[in-house]
């Protein structure tokens, strides 16, 4: 398996609502996704676009904002350690989420359930933070419409 | 000031050795710099590249790997509360560092220390993550051979 894009950062917050103005009054985002909710994950999620090596904004790695749907989201131990929020997840594209499921199986890193549709419509997984340096790492299946278009 | 591009998510390690490995092992990065040392910043430093969306290594966002540099380093606080390594800072560019300090001062946010030289040479500041969304936030002057170029 070879090293895929930064899709997003994981940023996990108490408030989507105070995230989305810090983010366009104080970082200056021009480009922010209307929030919905993902009950299956058990958060409420939209991004922040960035701007490439181009300049170009939404061609860089976004910023997840995710906010806990309920009180049994699985964020919410992160917020109550963390309550102001901070820096949840990395996600890495993969082409075929089925053969990166094997590559991670035969390192015997540990994933967490089973390979589900994220936030982009595509099949993702997570891996436990233990087996990767401390960080919980999402891995997601490339979007169609970007794949090999650079679109 | 406009949201710039994610120029790296810092990530902490007790070992820099042992997350190249990492990261060329288990996730698949071709192309990881050569460790050096910042001992003004207290850490060493080496980025794993990442692909953008044209597949190209070496646009996209990158992982700046930082190991503590001795005892007194400001990073050992993190490892002592995360042993195993994790998210530690983002880093967005600027076109004029000068501008963006003027720009977070008059929000009132509180920036840690002088504007010095970072990992890539330009100059950078550092953020208060309480200010931040409970985000340690760096700011970076854009490397001048990649401004406006997209190389």
């Amino acid at each position: 398996m070879r090293l895929g894009r930064l899709n997003h950062i994981g940023v996990a917050t108490p408030s989507i609502a105070d995230s989305i103005r810090y983010y366009r009054d104080t970082m200056g985002a021009v480009r922010i996704t209307e929030p919905f909710d993902l009950p299956e994950q058990g958060v409420k999620v939209c991004f922040v676009d960035t701007p490439d090596s181009t300049g170009e904004v939404g061609k860089g790695t976004q910023i997840e904002l995710i906010e806990p749907y309920d009180e049994s989201s699985p964020i919410n131990n992160f917020l109550a350690k963390n309550p102001a929020g901070g820096q949840h997840h990395v996600c890495y594209e993969v082409e075929d989420i089925e053969q990166a499921r094997e590559w991670f199986e035969g390192k015997s890193k540990r994933i967490l359930g089973p390979t589900r549709i994220g936030a982009h419509g595509t099949p993702i997984f997570f891996l436990h933070p233990k087996d990767m340096m401390g960080q919980l790492t999402e891995i997601m299946e490339t979007a169609p419409k970007d794949q090999g278009s650079g679109h």
